[in-house]
């Protein structure tokens, strides 16, 4: 049985106030849930009696067994999926220190919560254990985020910050790449397995500001060249075939 | 003036059965109606007294200047964008005849509008120009799909039918890839200039019956080796790391 405040505390977390302030964010479903318990503590857990079976947790997770009825009064979801749970957010500094050993990714105001979804997915599928986001890009603590990234959100640190901030605490010279109109074709440009690559707006790219701390510019050619064609690819589309080259590269 | 007949006319274009017995789709906005015209003629067309200026069309084309008001009312788009058109579908049997001297795209139940929308885009950025869809593919006629493409429907033929006949009618030994779980190295892989790639269901990937006619398997691989990730990669993105992979070894 689960309790009309439990219900209000649990709902709450669909706004971006509400989970900052309490530093909570909520995720669904066996999958998701299942990748997050490999990687953190919940608070909290509310789940059918089926799916509880044999599972174990620390003492400070609060647990609720419920319905199904029940689980439809709480879930975000069209389909309810056996198990909700609640989970820290991250602490957001150390999530926005940068780790310059390592191939990053960097989103300069990604809106489209499903594109930011499906770019965490990607970095998890390629090793990319660490996306910063500037403060403009979708909050991806949004339920909605959280589902769409099918459990990758346990595996990829995503913080917050200024991009500047970021890229200024890099060593100098440092490569700072890009997607840009006026890049150099990927697949002819010496890459490197250290870097740090940036990701723009849906309609606009990359901000003007950050685009001035790129270093490295590069284009995804299309096909064959010259011909007319799509004007741009989708950004999450552009993140992968630019991932999956420097990892090509790699191997 | 719009009538209301007008608008119904229009409106029940947005249902699949309407389409198909009527044989035309709606497009909405600057960008996609102005690829289309440029790739065929409209039946209808109606636009503000602004977007009109200096346009011309064929004599079979019905023009109807509206308001911002009355285009809201037609408009399938939250933010209508100065014109709607309607097209005819192009014709079924001729968009599903194989092109095999081209590198080509079939889809076996992709189900959501937006991958296919996505689907088309990238297929326009690679030059891939004919995509077949399995019948139980979203259909690419949807308004939400057109928009989707952001006009690279004028550019890539799409046709529907069964895939056991599309491949039945290629040449013996003719190339069919898809990426698959137990397929081979995507990067390590001799790939050809022209053939067959098939992308299966969001969920369950491949159907049985067509991945028996699937004769070079490939796997995207991720990055590094043997690491826990992602169980899959969304089908748009495997897609477009799929055909960049092709087009960059023809280069």
């Amino acid at each position: 049985m689960i309790s009309k405040a439990k219900i209000k505390f649990i709902r709450q977390l669909e706004h971006k106030k509400a989970r900052r302030e309490l530093g909570l964010f909520v995720a669904e479903g066996p999958k998701v849930v299942g990748d997050l318990l490999a990687a953190m503590q919940p608070r909290l857990v509310v789940a059918t009696d089926s799916w509880m079976q044999g599972k174990m947790f620390a003492p400070e997770a609060e647990v609720v067994t419920v319905t199904d009825e029940e689980l439809r009064r709480v879930s975000f979801l069209m389909h309810p999926q056996e198990v909700l749970a609640v989970f820290p957010i991250p602490s957001g500094e150390k999530a926005f220190m940068p780790h310059a050993d390592e191939l990053m990714l960097a989103l300069d105001g990604v809106q489209d919560p499903g594109n930011l979804g499906t770019i965490i997915r990607i970095a998890d599928w390629f090793g990319i254990n660490h996306i910063y986001c500037s403060p403009d890009t979708a909050d991806v603590w949004n339920p909605k985020v959280v589902q769409a990234t099918m459990g990758s959100i346990a595996r990829v640190t995503v913080g917050y910050g200024p991009l500047q901030q970021l890229i200024s605490a890099l060593p100098d010279g440092y490569p700072v790449y890009g997607t840009l109109l006026d890049g150099h074709d990927l697949y002819a440009e010496a890459l490197t397995a250290t870097g740090l690559i940036i990701m723009g707006n849906e309609g606009n790219g990359i901000s003007v500001a950050i685009r001035q701390l790129v270093n490295r510019r590069l284009l995804i050619p299309n096909y064959p060249p010259g011909r007319p064609t799509a004007d741009s690819l989708n950004v999450a589309i552009a993140t992968a075939v630019t991932c999956a080259e420097f990892r090509r590269r790699s191997f």
